[in-house]
């Protein structure tokens, strides 16, 4: 269960109380409150001798699995930041390579979805690639690329992070970190990317792996804020399922379906479900329909080349035509895009 | 391979070529086009010695499982007419009660979705249930109760086949059939279907199976256009997976997938995957942005009394602000909603 | 809920109770017993009145969608009869070609398959293939041809029904009919099915469809046993799964839930699942030690040339030795093979 | 590809030949063999120039993306070993608890297992869990509680890894580590694991992801065995499939079908797939007649107390009748259970 403080006001007593009641508890500070998650077979027990209690404002103690990303407790959605960027308010786009190959090839990158207005770049330092025969990325200092090269347009920059080891590195470059589809369940790297949100306020985002369910991508985000990170946000990015066309099923209920459950931000990758560069604009269509609060796509300045991902990195003309669309859609729902930050 | 005939040119020595490689084939009138498909181990021999022949206006043989529904040999979509609806050119509405329960209960359905600018009404006459326990459907009777209250707004009017004994009936009395998630494999069904719509002009609209993959829906379209019949339309209603949120998972890729592979108008039912009410409207907005083109959903006046589906139907008042909403996106996306059928 | 009456006890007056109660009912005789099936929403209401009631022998009222098929009633395993072959008893082996395709493959496949030790010979006569250019079968007089070969042999013969206008005319001719996974929930199929297992005492077979739940197969038996037929088996082929190595994946579970949840003989077919010769022996001998009653496999004369599964259909060597595994492993885990029924 | 090099040849001539070619390679010593692997677009330039050089003993370019783990260079099985127990050739069973939660549970499981026959231990010191609310293991002291009580019987022990930065430490305790199913695609840690399977000689055995397909599982297991480690042996444990009525689905297919693929040993965990008790018998029993080469079991001396998986893991009783049954199974198929380590 959730219990959220009142400001100022003493906590002491209301950790002896769980404390007596043999409950496991963490007092955190998450989106500018005073909190305090706790677990263990006394809850509801515990939950009544609370409610009305002179230092609790609220006790959320809804009996699903989720306790710190339920949006009970929150009331609405969140915010999260990356640099200047705030997801989760207007529709926002992060886009970017697949991967870092070369400074040139991001600089140019970053000028692409610079132009055609998009908020986040991304590119990836290091690739988790099926087949260690494939490029595996450059590491450390194409994060640098990245950051440098999107600084300069005025836009933050993120990238994947896969061993805890290069985590608070990658944190001093980067305004954000994601955690990829197969990392999605690692324990240790999620407490750790926690813990380095909860230093340098940076953000982490986290796709969901193409075999994990709703609740254990939620669940993960857990591990993220138990650190004391209020600044998360959901990427779907596709499912395996027997019935795929493309690389990977995009069912578009889970947008609105885990918008019902959390108030975390939901981004929707639209480039791996598609795995073609054709079919990425009728996903990222879909997806905003369905109610995706931004998207993170994939472009390359020449995808032909490109060392991963080359069937479904978008050009930048392609990415432009999408912006336009996207924007259209937007309004049209009465929506809208995000104005992109100011170099 | 499929062979155009020229008009007015003798078929005949054609069909003795094809004889003489040991090809089996059949002659159609399809899309007003005099047309023979022929299958067999010499295809290639023979479309080989076809190019060029003076009878023959052009000669597919793309190598695909494909035939007669495959987009290669049409060259664009193809049209069906249900009624008088065409689908296939401009976005049409598809709606009604899942199963229809009594005359009033059809009559107050058929007037609500007529007003909020439906083209078409469905309405189920005989149920597949999974339990021979639930409501099964009251037959012919209610299948003459849906076409009356449907005529008398102009509009045509749908039901389901799921015994080929009931086909001829239903056809006397309907403007179109459809076949069934569970029957969609159910080949002797097809085939009297094809038939009985060559014979009658009336529409048959195929539903893809649940646990159906995109090659066997397409082929399914195979069986019943190998009848001469030429009025089919694709509905599709979501698929089993394991990641599933809701009834079942919609991914919309399937959208331009089929419709890059085949002629025949695609129809989304956002009703069946969404399996709640509330999940019906963001499912149909990223169909139609996904490239339906035309959806079809569950509309019920009264769906907390629904003997079935009585989560997923659709209020009058919901299905009209849904209706609304499409509009606004099929213009922002340069597209636009065909006019309601004048009575 | 279920009602099994005492014998020789007047039943109108339970029914009268139903009737007061507003259930829905059917009487029927199942298994040698008098039995009423009734369901409606004062089921609990009723089943209280009618427990001790003399003219009741039990009431079984567990609250599952399940009612004919379900363990509870019953008790134990029931058994189905195949002619003079019992299945539910010790493990049996149906086999023989996937498609008839001339009198001379099926006798020689017969014969195979006798000499093997085989207790049922199956066939198709009508085959429901994915693509109408497809062999699809050569219809009744194929039926005749394999019961004919069969009953020469003292063995009984089963085929695939998939029109209910054939129906008839195929109880005719075999021992008993098999609904295959594309029909499984084609309700007036199930139905006619039922009717005439009742009207002949034929067994009926029902494929688990590969896109169909566990309690969808239960309930399309519910089907076929609210006709008054209780010769009926269950036959497991796999389903279809985004991590299938082999054409479906068989998941083994199935077997023992199943027949936790059911009195019905569970047949596995490990052929279609395996969908290469290599893997049907490893799949059978899964299959029989995870707890199945019995086995499926599609046996060829001459495989390389069959006109359809071709890759899975085995060899009349192959299946000799595999029949000699099965007796080894059974013997091991303590149950036998049925002796094979004379001629 | 794959080079195999003979004994005491220079190999200089072989790399510098690649080198020309542009290809990447890396030189391993693996299962007693002086191999290079080398990739590249080359390859089969470079292959057809190798063939026949003095130096090289046999090159293998098959053209799959399997290279070290392929079951071609290497001809047939490969045997993995852990401390003193051979995996691949006569069956051998693991088993253990889930977690381990306290110095005398584990005590008590190791000496149940031991005493049924059990060849190598496990347990759980870290527990990758969905939810940080629950029981998260007791770390590195637990491995030493584990390895003691093992060691005393003379049986090897084995725990997972979950944080590359804990796995040095693990590998002075253990001798042997698996990669769990959530961690399968972690390149970082796999290489860690890789290199200090190589630096000591302990094992390291790879549970498949049950959002993972066939080829995924075996190129993780190239990361490990690209670091020069050739102990190497990989654990099915299941996947989630739409059609699951347990855990996970266990398709036994995958048995033969990764056999046919890899020479590395197959062993199945038929308890994570089981979920429940009474199924790990008929997934343990199908598993080892599928062809599995060992079996990995949970078992607890008081699971109603576990802190995880309290429904799967089996009564020392359980596990011991169990043992019983897979003897006389093996010996039903010719093959046999091998002999305990002595202490």
């Amino acid at each position: 269960m959730i219990i959220v403080l009142r400001r100022g006001e003493a906590a002491s007593e209301v950790e002896g109380l769980l404390s007596d009641e043999g409950l496991e508890y963490k007092r955190l500070v998450l989106y500018d409150r005073d909190v305090i998650v706790a677990w263990g077979p006394s809850e509801d027990k515990a939950a009544e001798k609370l409610r009305g209690h002179p230092a609790v404002e609220l006790v959320s103690n809804v009996g699903s699995k989720l306790q710190l990303s339920s949006r009970e407790w929150l009331g609405g959605d969140s915010v999260a930041r990356i640099g200047n960027v705030e997801v989760g308010r207007d529709f926002i786009v992060i886009a970017g390579p697949c991967g870092i190959e070369s400074r040139e090839q991001v600089e140019e990158a970053v000028s692409a979805v610079w132009s055609a207005g998009a908020h986040v770049v991304r590119g990836g330092a290091w690739k988790p690639r099926t087949s260690p025969y494939s490029f595996q990325g450059i590491g450390l200092e194409a994060a640098k690329w990245l950051a440098e090269a999107a600084h300069s347009k005025g836009l933050p920059a993120i990238t994947e992070v896969m061993d805890p080891r290069d985590a608070r590195q990658v944190f001093n470059i980067v305004d954000g970190v994601w955690v990829g589809a197969r990392s999605m369940q690692v324990t240790p790297l999620l407490r750790e990317l926690g813990r380095l949100c909860r230093e340098t306020g940076k953000a982490v985002l986290i796709k969901r792996g193409f075999g994990n369910t709703l609740e254990e991508w939620l669940l993960a985000s857990e591990y993220v804020m138990l650190e004391g990170c209020s600044n998360v946000a959901l990427i779907e990015r596709g499912s395996r399922c027997w019935a795929s066309v493309s690389r990977f099923s995009l069912d578009v209920a889970i947008i609105p379906v885990a918008r019902g459950k959390t108030h975390l931000p939901i981004i929707v990758d639209p480039s791996h479900p598609a795995g073609k560069r054709e079919l990425v604009e009728p996903l990222a269509l879909a997806a905003t329909a369905a109610g995706a609060q931004g998207l993170m796509i994939e472009v390359h300045p020449w995808p032909e080349k490109a060392l991963s991902d080359k069937q479904q990195q978008l050009t930048p003309g392609e990415f432009k035509r999408l912006m336009e669309k996207l924007k259209l859609l937007l309004e049209a729902l009465g929506r809208r895009m995000a104005p992109q930050p100011k170099a």
